[in-house]
């Protein structure tokens, strides 16, 4: 989909390396993070939009370093660092592996320069084509901590792409990531309509063979109640019936660190919303857009979601009522592979099970970002991705218009902080039945 | 067990209206509150020690302006308001209520005078008095209401003494609220024992004919794993111990959020802890005292609570398994009723079921602060009270050393910030069964 | 003018040991100190409206701290401490006398109590009377150490005064200071003449004698343009029309840190200035009251006073201006002594020379705080009065409505942050000579 | 001195162009700042240090819009904008030019690329260029701003270097923006000598032909008394002696706001000091070098330099001593011609005459910035320029090593806030004649 100079420079040695499946993803994720960052220049992949986002550069040498820190070290014989400063330049958040560049200084790395950033990746691509060809029968903690990395990698695809809509949101020329593509008139979406689900205990959380987080498990039963949930996303359409109905004039709607929070941010719609003339508008990746009314509404916080179910008579719901839906839903939509870069409006006909579950937006849910039961943090830095985490933010589920697609599983668990916005972030109604 | 001058200008008017249980416990209530007060000065009383306290006076008023608002004027026929401006000094957050002192100013409002608001509660207790004396049969609802409000006051009550502990702790005289009472010798603390719990499904929630909080229900079934929870509380000598093996210079112990709240306010020990000359003390509503090393650790923080458990290898238990070991334990325990004002060592011998569960200090849990399934908040301004404080908070369940007894169920749920300190604060281990 | 029952009790000691001069002044200024307090309770005594601010009772224990340590200590044989621990409590900004109550932090010291601190002042004054009574000669350190000692309690007299209203205007019950008196009806101020002064080389600041500030010397030599000044203060009338001519919408009439101060603070009229139903009303020492047209504006930043001066197409005067114009005034004015409390409109004729030079408002100038030519703070902890401030202010000139007549003298130099407005801060006008 | 490719873009056309003195400067300094950028790659050109800093390639843009406002909207016929939108991303802080990017958000502007602001300044120049040759006999206004346009852009020079510094110096690679150049060995800094200057009348202030900024003016007399001076600038040698003293742990060498910065700030040397191994790096242009023990100190705040006076006895000279002792002095010294980017030892012998006075760093006096007798800024935006910047800051002297040398008057006044520190400033020490 999306094509620049900077994707083919890595091509010729990884096709030659190539010689797995795994190796196969593994380059191919490596090469896909190049093609995003594609259309930037290097000014745009410098600056840091805001403290909770990092620059596109710092994503491509922190996605590196993740893998000449915790494959490349530890097994490959004789690997040499390629600059031992990239340890503090790159490092996120590990403190097992030690000081680090401020969080919020991120965009103040100009230097290494983005041809030394890019240098880096091809030294590491070479080094793990190096290591994978070496290993004909690699050792299971290296396939485990290289899905990692794979999956690493692929949560900075989102981000990078969030972080660049941020930027491009805040420049008052409002540039677009891409040129904006023609769309099918979308049709007037249909009322909403309601799925049952019974009660009783569920198993949830993952387990088998494929790559999960550590915070997916253990899998456990879960006792849930019956309960009833939408068939598709709340749409743009009805998030402005809330605006129109009042909704962030009135305090009785929102939970208090919510109401505070709208009134300290002067939030009066989503991120990214704009009215002029009467006319609402969009930023997106494609630059100013008029707002798409059948589209899922998103970039809203939990303050936001929770208040416009309050206004709907109807509640988020739990991430493992989540889970048990989306059970029953074949796990495809719009991705980061359909290249639309923005949340699309329901395209199937309503047919009795949920729709849109995944891709998107990322659906809040009622639940807090928690352990499972009998979840321990692995030992060593590693165990820092995950745990350390589990307090104050709530559970998302189900991706985005900008997630990979095979990095999604019904039991992921991603989680952001109740006033977040800046990812693509929306909702799904729940219920009781009646 | 306290006196003063205060405690008895209600007496007369009071005996001759209390006309039954309801009645005796209201009037009983609202006397309590009043002997509370009474050690302090009109000065104590004014001022606000931080933002999250509040001053004494402002209690006794609120307390006072909670039954006007929400028992006098829509029961009782004829009621005249005692100062129309009071609805905006002494409404806290309902905003079903209209505007309000904001929270951090209410330590300005050295008018309306401690004098004028005793006044106050006198005029609210007569026509209270004169309610119930009607009354020969009360409606339901007023009968639900006047529990609110005994409730209300009972948990005001607490925060009156937890406010009155911030506001002398930083106090450079250190002045105390009682002066210290003779202990016994405590008997050093004996090793924790561990005590199983069956896995299985389990009813929690609060259901009956007694008074409970909304938060507390729909009582409702929860699947547990088997589980282990330690036999008493955590003591300030296992702190200590944590203290001393660079608990608080340990980054990997922490919560991320944890780490960056001890690193912005520079903690190093609980609240309230001083060390001197190598000794420790703790301020207390008996002033500077040395720490009681076989009294549970109080004043601490989510955070810190958390990082104490992965310290020790355990974890802190959810609020349903702490329930389902409530459940074994008497509801008895060093309560606001023993005039202790501290926690105290564990006293009875191990016996094989969990020790100090009630009183001495709320005992934090894993669990985030949300609604039990089904859980709608009750219509009007008392909605207010419990569901919109549902995002951000952990549950603690058991109650303090200044709860009175009678507030307290096995059921209770009190909520507060991972970072607040200020309250009686502590907790007991828990475990998976291995 | 004010009485009250705390302003009997030093009376009886303070007649015997009178005899001078100096003692008379000494201990009138410390009863008058007590009479300003009478109105207020306790409560009022004890709380810090904001953190520029200081509660009563502090004011009443600071100055008396202030005797102790600069006169008693040092010249009283045998004196005793009242109690070690209130030099902690109550010094001020005194870095060589060691650490103390953080500023902010002042209204949190519910102890000592009022009772505790009126009994340090009667501590305080008879340990004076004594070292009086027993000094035939005192010597000249000591009677300079005296007279800075009462010049700083007048200083705290105006401050308490300041203070107390911002804590009264903070109060939604808008309470009084002391009731309202009744005013005689103003006649219409009349306009503004102009005053030309010659320019040349004119001597300034203090000399001679009499007490002074050290920052009011070296008395030396300026050389002044020829200028024009008002012959009044800027009334509430006149500041309405600039108000009413979008004068706090206007950006280009402001200094820019003005602009950035209106802006974050939504600043739209002076400090206490309130419309209520398209009037408006000033809350004063005396409550909330109609605006008076007649009277200088007061409770105005330096960038506000700049901002006006430049719509009106003048400036500021400089002290210098300022001082040498003042020279030319009778010292007298609407000083604490009228006991009207508030700025009252020039009552005199106009005469050809500068009236309200002295008292009503304190009148900011174009001068920042700086040293004189040849100045040296004092050796030891007095030097720390003055000096240390001389960065970031700006002078202003001629006492105000709440400062003690006696207190000051045409050279004073009083001193403010731009942004500041709780004191009785005014204008005058002053131009070049066209 | 500095090349690289930037550089060589615009010669063509504009020798062309040049057809006089007035046009060769113009586009001297046109060019001088392209090659100032040179060194630099797009990425160290976009990002903004800190708030009171600003990105190179705004600087370019910022100082080419000026010329499109102030010179060619006004003077050249049918001139068509580069680019409507610029006037919001590149107005710094005229009001009366509506509203503009935030300047802390100046950084966020990846977009217009640098390629973009590269085209904009030639399209720029090229109108400049038209406009010139038009003119034949351009009107005084056409010229007096066409100077205005060169002198802003020479701050601008000065500022690009110090933001830079900044950047740099906050990138944990301490980059540099230049290879270290050789250096002769210093010899060791004689002492200091005074020079006496006598007391009386002295004409100060710009008057005359060549270009000043308004606030060098009107031109007024000033009573001076006699001073003394120091005949060079503090050392860093001077420096570490206070350093060593403790000077940044005793509070009482401090004004008030002053220690409260380095409290708050926690500083303990000046900016761009760091100490390995017990030896004092300061980072630079060149990198992180070796502190020069004989060069001046730079990168100290107003309040430092305060202190260090203090501590020595002196104190700091006003701007009105300074310039009286400059007009003895060759308008000569270390400014960016000399190519040496940093602060050097002073090299002549001492001759009875000030040495340094001009260039290495910008000498703080103890005058508050305020306008000069008679001032009045200039009608329409351009009266923006330095009016509105007269509160709250300081005048510095003299120039710096990193100011275009003929960018400098005798009467030349910089201003800085008093914890300002990123630029070249330093401090002379001055005193009362004994
Ligand atoms: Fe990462
Ligand atoms: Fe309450
Ligand atoms: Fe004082
Ligand atoms: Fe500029």
């Amino acid at each position: 989909m999306l094509m620049g100079g900077l994707a083919l420079i890595l091509d010729t040695q990884l096709s030659a390396s190539a010689h797995s499946a795994m190796s196969d993803r593994l380059f191919e994720t490596r090469r896909l993070t190049i093609e995003l960052a594609a259309p930037l220049s290097a000014e745009d992949m410098v600056v840091q939009a805001m403290e909770e986002a990092s620059p596109t550069k710092w994503h491509l040498a922190h996605t590196t370093w993740f893998f000449e820190t915790f494959v490349l070290t530890p097994y490959l014989n004789g690997y040499q660092l390629f600059d031992e400063a990239f340890n503090y330049c790159f490092n996120s958040y590990y403190e097992h592996l030690g000081a680090r560049q401020p969080r919020p200084k991120r965009g103040l790395l100009t230097r290494p320069s983005l041809d030394r950033v890019l240098a880096y990746r091809q030294h590491v691509d070479l080094a793990l084509a190096q290591l994978l060809g070496e290993q004909t029968e690699a050792p299971p903690a290296l396939i485990h901590t290289l899905e990692v990395g794979i999956n690493h990698e692929q949560q900075h695809q989102e981000l990078m792409l969030t972080d660049i809509l941020a930027l491009f949101a805040a420049n008052p020329l409002k540039p677009a990531y891409r040129p904006p593509q023609p769309r099918s008139v979308p049709a007037p979406s249909e009322p909403l309509r309601w799925i049952d689900f019974a009660g009783g205990v569920y198993e949830v959380g993952h387990e088998g063979e494929g790559f999960a987080w550590d915070n997916e498990g253990p899998r456990h039963d879960v006792l849930l109640r019956p309960f009833r949930l939408a068939d598709r996303l709340v749409t743009n359409r009805e998030w402005l019936a809330f605006v129109a109905d009042g909704g962030y004039e009135t305090a009785t709607l929102w939970l208090s660190d919510g109401w505070a929070a709208i009134m300290r941010e002067n939030w009066h719609a989503p991120l990214y919303w704009e009215s002029h003339d009467g006319e609402w508008f969009e930023m997106s990746l494609e630059g100013l857009q008029p707002l798409n009314l059948d589209a899922p509404v998103a970039h809203v916080s939990y303050y936001e979601a929770d208040a416009f179910a309050r206004w709907s008579g109807k509640r988020l719901p739990t991430e493992f009522e989540w889970e048990v839906a989306a059970a029953t839903a074949p796990k495809q939509g719009n991705f980061l592979g359909t290249a639309a870069l923005r949340p699309r409006p329901a395209e199937d006909e309503p047919n009795g099970s949920p729709r849109q579950m995944f891709g998107d937006v990322w659906e809040w849910t009622q639940s807090a970002y928690l352990p499972f039961p009998g979840y321990r943090a692995p030992e060593g830095a590693l165990g820092e991705y995950n745990g350390k985490f589990m307090v104050g933010q709530h559970v998302l589920r189900g991706g985005s218009c900008v997630t990979p697609q095979d990095h999604i599983r019904t039991s992921y668990r991603n989680f952001f902080y109740p006033h977040q916005r800046w990812q693509f972030l929306g909702l799904r109604l729940a219920s009781e039945v009646a």
